[in-house]
C-alpha cells in the first residue's frame, strides 16, 4: 500500500518542480551545465529506510556540504583544542567567500567558509600510507555507505580556476594556520569538494549523523560519536553561509548547502534529508532546497527546538511485589505472604533512551519513597539506550538505597551489561530474567517476613501436599496403597508437548520447570513447581493436548494419579473425587486472580 | 534521601565557589555593588522540581535576559513577518553594544544585540490600558511564575548613563525602525533590564520555555507555543554575545547571558538552568557561569545535538485478538473463533510524544503489513503528547487502510479527542476502552467468520448453558425442579463487594457488569458476562468474600445455586456434582490460560 508519508513527499515534489527561480551556479563551465530543472527529495529515516522523489540517483557534485563532514575528519586526527586553536566555530555574519581571520591569531571564523574549510582540509593527516584525498574520499564514502568517486573534470575546473582560494591559502599559511607549502592542500580542499553524490546520498549521510555516527544500512561506523555533536554544532550556526541565523530560526535544523544544489539536512538523533536542485539564491543556497525544507520542517513539525517527543520519565510501568509474582507455583501460605508484603518489592520498569532528564523522575521517586520498600527492582528490558550519565545515577541511587537498608536489582540489561559494570553495579545485583530477580526478592522477604524458608523439606507426607491437604486419615491411607510412586531424574523429560495427557503428578520432592517451546528448540521457562504441588493438572482435567514441556531440574519424587483411576472414583470414592475437584479448582481459581491481578497491573500506566 | 542529583550540583558549585575570574560589572555604580562571591546554581525540570544550590535566592537584575523574552512578546504582538522586518535573525559576530544594523534597511543583526533589543521593546504594544513597561514586567512574570519588579535605582542610574544607547535608539528612529519618539521605547528597554531576579527564577523561566511555554508551576500559558520555537532560535545562534558561536558548539544549549551575571539556559523540551554569578569574562558573560554550563552539559550530557534519548518508534507494545481478548466472557465456541482468527485483530499500543519520526514506522509497518489483518487498533493510553502532523498521517493511514477492507480504531484518546476529531477521524471510530474497541472488532470478526451473531438468544435452555451441557436428560430435569429462578432489573446489583458467597448464579438471561471498586465511588469494569455464563462461581467456590460488585445491564433471568444445596449434591447426588465440578474446573483452566496467554504478551516487546 503506498504510504501516506510517500504521496506527501510527492506533493512536495510537484508543488516546486515548475519552479524556476535562482541560478545554476556558472564560476566554471563543468557546474553551468546542471539541468535547473533537476529536483529531489530524499527523507532516510535512523533505520536505513529512504523516502525518495524526483531526481535522487542523479549525481553532482558535493561542493561546500563536504566542509562539514571533513570538520570530523580533521577532528578524528588531531582532537577538539588542536582543531579549535587553528579554526573558530563563531559564525561572520559574513559571505561564504569572505577572508574573515580572527585578528590577531589569523584563524578562519569558522570551518562552513572557504578560508575555515582549507585550514580544516590541512588538519587531516597522511595515514597508513594514504593521502589526504584518500583519507577524505574514504571518510565521506563511510557516511554514504558506498564508494564514492571524484568527477576530475570538476576537480580540474575548480583547480584552474581557485586563485581567490589560492589567495587564502597562502594568508593561513602566512598566519600559521598551515604548517606547510598551502598547494597540496588546496589540490585536497578542491578535489574534496569535487565528490560526486545523489540526493540519497544526501539523506544516507544525515542520517547517519542523526545515528549518532552509524551509517544505519552499512551498520558502520562514520564518524566518532563524541564530534556528531560538534559537526551539528557548526552546522547550526555556520551551516547555511550568511543565512544561517534565519535557517535556523525558520527551518530549525543544521543544515549545510553547497554550489552543486545539493543541501544536507539533520534532525538530531531522527533523521537526514537530502534536497537536489542546481538553482542557487542569492546567499547561494539552493532555492527550491531552502523553500522545499522550510515547508518539510513546517508542514512536518521537523524544527529543532520544537520540544514535543521528550518523554518526561522513563518508567514505563510500576508495581509491586503483590501484583505480580515470579512465575513458579509457590505453596498457598508463602503466597499470602507475598500478597501482604508485596509492596515492599517495587518493580519501576523503564523504556525508551536513559538520559538525565528521563532518568531524573525516576531517581527522585526512589529517593522519596525509599521507606516504602525494602527491594527496588529496575526491568531494562525496554530501555534502548541508556548514556553514561544516567547509569552513574542509578549505580549512586542503588549504593545510597543500600545504606538504607534497600536492595537494589537491575534485570534484563541486554546489551547494557557492560555499561552496568563499567559504572560499578556489581554482578551480584543483575539479573537476566525478571522470574530470577523476582525470586531472589521474594525468598528474601519471605525469610525476613516469617523467618523460616518457605521451601518444603522433602520427600513430603500426602497430607502435606496441597491436593491433599483436606484429606481425612482414611483417605490417606487409601491414595497411599492405590496411587503408584515414580522417580525422575535431572532433566528428564516428564511431560512433552503435544501429547495426549493421561496423567498427572503430585510432587512429594523435587523441582520442575514448565517450559514454553517459542521454536524448534527454544524454550522459554513459565513456571517452576516444587514439592508439595500438583503438576499436569490442566491438560489432564480436559482431556487436551499438553501445552508445555515439564523438566526436572532437581530429581523428583512424585505419586501418579491416572486417568482411568481418577474417572473410576466417581464411582468407588465420590466423596474422595469431590475433594479433589474441589481442591483444584480452588487451586486454579487462586491462580487466575493472581493472573488477572498481572493484567490488571500491566493495563494501568 | 538525598538525591544523587541534588549531591551533584552540590559538588559542582563548591568546584568553582572558589573561583574568582572575571569582573563584577561596573558601568553604572549599582552593578558594582554585587559581591563576586555570590553564587547559585540552579536546574528545574519540566513539572516544576528545583534542585538549587547556593546564592539562588538573592535578587539581581535580569539585564540582557530580558532581551530573549521580550522578544517573544513583541512577536506575539506583531506576528513573525512584521518583526521580522525591523529585527534580523542573523549573528553579527561582534560585540553586544556594536551597532549592527543591515546595509540599506538600517535593521538590527538580531534582538540580542542591544539596537535589536531597543528595536523589539518597540515593537510592544501598549494595551488594554496598560503601558509597554507593565505589559513587559507582567510578561516576564509570567515566566518566573511571581510577580517581578524594577529595581528603581539601576532604572535610574541605566538611564542616566545610557548614552549609547540613546545613539542607537535616534538611529532606529532614522531608519523608520523605530515608529515613533524613540524615548520612551530607550526607557521602557533600560527598564526591562532593571527587573529583578534570582537564580531561582531564571531556572524556572527556562523550564517554562522548555515545557512549551506553560509554566510548570502555576500551570499557566507565559508563551504562545508558536513562538517557543522562535525565541529558542535566536538563544541558539546569538544568545551569548560574540561567543554564540563557541556556545553552541560546547554547551549546546539555547541560553541568555545578562551583565547582572545571569546565565538562563533551556534544553528544549526537557528541562531550564539558572546560573547567577556576577564575575563576567571579557565577553561579557557570567565567567562561572560559562564554566558551570560547560561542566553541567559534559557531566548531564545535556549538549541539544546529543541525539541520545529520541525513541525510534511509538509502538510500545504489539499483539493480537488471540492473545488479548475484550474482559467479558465469551461461549467456548466464540472464544475458539477467536483464537483461531486473532491475527487479523491487530493491537498497537502507542507511547511517548506522537510526531513524524516516532510515527513513521508505525505507519511503514501498517501498510506492510495491510494485507494481514482486517482491524487495527491503535492504543493511545500511553501516548503523552501528539503533533498535527503525527495525527494526520494516522488519520490519511486510516482512509487508506479503509480502502483496503482493513478497519482502523482509535481508543483511550483522552485528551487528544478534540484534535482527532480536528484531522477528521470520526468518532464511531474513536472508542474509550479498550474493552469497547475490542470488543466491536470481535464482534464483527465473528460474524464474518461465523456468519452469524454469537450472541444468545435468551432465554435460554439449561441445556444451553456452560455450566450444564454434559448434563443428561434427566439431570437436566433434576436441576429444573431443585434450582429456583430469579429476575433481576437493569442497575440491580446481584453480587456487591465483601459479602461472604452463598450463591452462585447461572444465566439464562441478561447482561452483567463485573466492577472492580477502585476507591469510594469509583469502579471499574473487568468483565461482562451474558446469558448462559454462571455468575459469582469463584468466591462461592472457596467460600471467600466477594472480591467485586456484578451490576445488572440488561435484565437478567438466573437459577440460583445454594451453597447449602451444592454441599447436599455431595449425598444426593455425587455424579452430577462432579460433573459440575469438573465442567467449573475446565472453564475456569481455560480462562487462566487465555490470562497467561496475555501475560506473556505484556511481557514481550
Amino acid at each position: 500500500m503506498l504510504s501516506p508519508i510517500q504521496e506527501y513527499i510527492e506533493l512536495l515534489h510537484s508543488r516546486y518542480a515548475s519552479s524556476m527561480e535562482g541560478q545554476v551556479a556558472d564560476y566554471i563551465p563543468e557546474l553551468s551545465k546542471a539541468d535547473p530543472r533537476w529536483f529531489g527529495i530524499c527523507i532516510a529515516t535512523r533505520d536505513g529506510h529512504v523516502y525518495e522523489v524526483g531526481d535522487t540517483r542523479q549525481s553532482f557534485t558535493i561542493q561546500s556540504i563536504s566542509k562539514a563532514l571533513v570538520y570530523g575528519l580533521a577532528l578524528e586526527d588531531r582532537g577538539e583544542e588542536h582543531v579549535l586553536s587553528r579554526v573558530g566555530v563563531e559564525p561572520s555574519g559574513e559571505a561564504f567567500n569572505a577572508i574573515s581571520l580572527k585578528e590577531g591569531s589569523g584563524a578562519p571564523f569558522n570551518p562552513m567558509i572557504n578560508a575555515g574549510a582549507i585550514a580544516t582540509a590541512g588538519q587531516v593527516l597522511k595515514k597508513d600510507g594514504k593521502s589526504r584525498i584518500d583519507r577524505v574520499v574514504e571518510y565521506l564514502s563511510g557516511f554514504a555507505g558506498r564508494d564514492l568517486e571524484i568527477n576530475q573534470s570538476v576537480y580540474q575546473s575548480e583547480s584552474e580556476t581557485g586563485h581567490r582560494n589560492r589567495a587564502i591559502g597562502w594568508l593561513l599559511r602566512n598566519f600559521g594556520i598551515l604548517d606547510e607549502d598551502p598547494n597540496e592542500t588546496l589540490e585536497t580542499y578542491f578535489q574534496q569538494c569535487s565528490v560526486e553524490v545523489t540526493c540519497r546520498d544526501l539523506a544516507l549521510m544525515g542520517a547517519t549523523i542523526a545515528n549518532q555516527g552509524i551509517q544505519p544500512v552499512t551498520r558502520k561506523r562514520a564518524i566518532a560519536s563524541e564530534y556528531v555533536d560538534n559537526v551539528l554544532g557548526v552546522m547550526a550556526t555556520c551551516g547555511m553561509y550568511d543565512w544561517s541565523g534565519e535557517w535556523i530560526y525558520r527551518v530549525g535544523l543544521p543544515a549545510k548547502s553547497g554550489v552543486g544544489g545539493g543541501i544536507l539536512a539533520v534532525l538530531p538523533g531522527q533523521l537526514g534529508i537530502g534536497i537536489f536542485s542546481p538553482p542557487l539564491d542569492k546567499q547561494g543556497n539552493s532555492d527550491r532546497g531552502i523553500k522545499v525544507c522550510m515547508d518539510l520542517s513546517r508542514e512536518l513539525a521537523l524544527h529543532m527546538m520544537n520540544p514535543a517527543a521528550t518523554p518526561r520519565t522513563a518508567v514505563r510501568l510500576e508495581y509491586h511485589g503483590g501484583e505480580v509474582v515470579s512465575r513458579r507455583r509457590l505453596p498457598p501460605q508463602a503466597r499470602e505472604v507475598l500478597r501482604a508484603n508485596g509492596t515492599l518489592i517495587k518493580i519501576m520498569e523503564l523504556q525508551g533512551g536513559l538520559t538525565f532528564t528521563t532518568i531524573e523522575p525516576v531517581v527522585r521517586n526512589a529517593c522519596d519513597h525509599a521507606h516504602e520498600c525494602k527491594h527496588v527492582i529496575f526491568d531494562l528490558r525496554a530501555v534502548v539506550y541508556a548514556n553514561s550519565v544516567s547509569l552513574i545515577l542509578l549505580a549512586n541511587l542503588g549504593t545510597r538505597l543500600a545504606s538504607q537498608g534497600v536492595r537494589v536489582i537491575f534485570c534484563q540489561p541486554g546489551r547494557l551489561l557492560a555499561a552496568l559494570r563499567t559504572v560499578g553495579i556489581s554482578d551480584k545485583d543483575v539479573f537476566t530474567t525478571m522470574d530470577a530477580a523476582l525470586e531472589e526478592c521474594e525468598d528474601q522477604l519471605l525469610l525476613e517476613v516469617t523467618g523460616v524458608s518457605w521451601r518444603p523439606h522433602a520427600p513430603l507426607k500426602l497430607k502435606s501436599c496441597t491436593l491433599f491437604r483436606h484429606c481425612s486419615e482414611e483417605e490417606l491411607a487409601f491414595l497411599e496403597q492405590e496411587l503408584p510412586r515414580r522417580q525422575y531424574g535431572k532433566d528428564q523429560v516428564m511431560i512433552s508437548t503435544g501429547e495426549i495427557a493421561t496423567e498427572m503428578f503430585v510432587m512429594v520432592g523435587g523441582t520442575v520447570e514448565v517450559q514454553l517451546r517459542t521454536s524448534e528448540d527454544m524454550r522459554k521457562r513459565i513456571d517452576v513447581l516444587t514439592a508439595g504441588m500438583t503438576v499436569g493438572e490442566m491438560a489432564f482435567l480436559d482431556g487436551s493436548a499438553r501445552s508445555a514441556d515439564v523438566v526436572v531440574m532437581e530429581p523428583v519424587e512424585c505419586v501418579v494419579l491416572s486417568k482411568e483411576w481418577f474417572d473410576g472414583l466417581n464411582e468407588r470414592n465420590p466423596a474422595l473425587k469431590i475433594k479433589l475437584l474441589q481442591e483444584m479448582t480452588h487451586e486454579i481459581a487462586s491462580r487466575l486472580r493472581q493472573a488477572n491481578m498481572a493484567i490488571s497491573a500491566f493495563h494501568r500506566s
